[in-house]
């Protein structure tokens, strides 16, 4: 097998790693996960994590490129890795971090994140979503949304990122229902469409009250019935509203794209069902290996340095 | 000295209880506090904190008057407590909730909290704290704000609580500062005035950018040098324009009065003067107790039931 592995593709985030052994063809031959993400780990345990993980894939006969994207090229990762500035593209400008390892048969590199310096921004591990998608569709102009943790809408002209901005929409989500004094009215699980629609008009109309709103949640509860279902939603819909709001009033033209779980996806579709958008849903491509790839082959290329 | 005292009063709140010892003229004499809050006791739990938080005041020869405000009365705490609706009269519509005790020696009361419909929210402690202000300030007209986990403002008119927004700014702040990513970038304590003056402009410029704003200290931090210190006022700032911005919306005449501890007290004036408000700050005061003077008066003449 190891003979047929062209290189191996690692999205190594905050919480978790995901390898593929990938053919010369781009196409995934076999992958393995482990919970072991960059915020557990010193920066001396990552090669021994690396190995474990990889072990099958890899033979003393040869040199293993790996290309890797994501937290582990944070401030306090593996090895710090560069910031590319926006505005970025990808087939000029891609510089990728040289990771000095113990073992001689793996050759590690990590891909940069991206900054942009007004407003201060940073990414790391999306930009490589963001290839990935214009590799697959090089025509595109728009806004890319990767909904998350910190959710990033990123701007495209040309094929080149111009722009970007992060919300803590999925952090606060977090934050809120499970710490805050809202966790007492909110489920652990479950959906309610008008609930959720409702946060996001709400959050729209008046994102000034966002925090009050969120508390609104407790005294609907307390007042008005609002199940802990229907709060969990409209929760998730306030954060999603001032989010939307937000990125609509910065990245107003072009199409719209959604890169992320179909979970995410779906919500992000009803949300902008309501502004007659339909948004790009590309679900069944992974665009961190699609973009690895890219990577790999402009490193063959000597397009990346 | 149990003779003396006229009522014991309890400001009651989720982390901590104060007692005060007060005589026939509304004066401390004495007073005594705990971290026992009610955030900690279950229902059983109340009566002997309480009588071990006031025992040198109480005699077995007298029933002794108690008169608690504060979240002791809300749904998990001693006992359920009612809320009174607003537009809400003091005067008028005091409807004190009795505490089935063991003790006979003891006769307990919990002020209602205030609640509004529509849009819903809820208020337990802070009302005892308005009473206060409006027996104190008997003509103020506008809005008073309660800086706090939960912020309160609350419009006033012709000596009636006609309406009340609670923000999460302190809580929001707790969460952000000591559990989500920005942690990393901010101080666990200091100051800048500058930072925070901007936090406020920018929140209130573009509110809709909260979210993005707040990940924007992690990045700002990353990129552009800004101190832990800067960044732990600038969230401040963010929280208190989100804040600010949508109480102006909402209650904008009148005169404007700040209850809360010193240190809130100089940050919100630092914040108004921006607007050229001048805000009424009465420090020495302490409203709980004056509120609750004004409960135990209206209760000796049959107003409140």
């Amino acid at each position: 097998m190891t003979a047929a592995i062209d290189y191996i593709a690692l999205d190594w985030g905050t919480s978790n790693v995901r390898a593929y052994a990938i053919d010369g063809a781009g196409q995934i031959m076999d992958e393995a996960t482990s919970d072991k993400g960059m915020g557990q780990l010193e920066p001396h345990q990552f090669e021994p994590t690396l190995l474990n993980l990889t072990a099958p894939w890899l033979s003393e006969d040869r040199v293993m490129p790996i290309f890797a994207c994501g937290m582990v090229g944070a401030r306090g990762g593996w090895q710090e890795a560069s910031y590319g500035q926006v505005p970025f593209d990808v087939h000029r400008a891609l510089k990728l971090t040289r990771v000095k390892t113990h073992a001689p048969h793996i050759e590690v590199q990590i891909v940069p994140g991206l900054c942009q310096q007004a407003p201060a921004d940073v990414m790391r591990g999306e930009e490589t979503q963001i290839f990935g998608l214009l590799e697959k569709y090089p025509d595109f102009e728009g806004t890319i949304i990767l909904p998350g943790t910190h959710s990033k809408w990123a701007e495209i002209k040309s094929g080149q990122v111009t722009g970007f901005k992060t919300y803590m929409t999925g952090e606060m989500f977090n934050l809120l229902s499970e710490q805050s004094v809202v966790r007492l009215s909110v489920a652990e699980e479950g959906w309610d469409d008008d609930a959720f629609l409702e946060g996001v008009k709400d959050a729209m109309s008046a994102p000034q009250d966002f925090t009050h709103m969120v508390f609104g949640l407790r005294a609907q509860s307390l007042l008005a019935g609002l199940t802990p279902i229907e709060a969990r939603a409209k929760l998730s819909g306030l954060l999603m509203g001032m989010e939307i709001k937000s990125g609509m009033d910065s990245f107003a033209t072009g199409q719209v794209a959604i890169v992320g779980g179909e979970k995410l996806m779906r919500i992000y579709r009803a949300a902008f069902e309501e502004f007659d958008i339909d948004p790009l849903c590309d679900v069944e491509e992974n665009f961190t290996v699609r973009g690895l790839n890219l990577v790999a082959k402009a490193q063959k290329e000597g397009v990346a340095s």
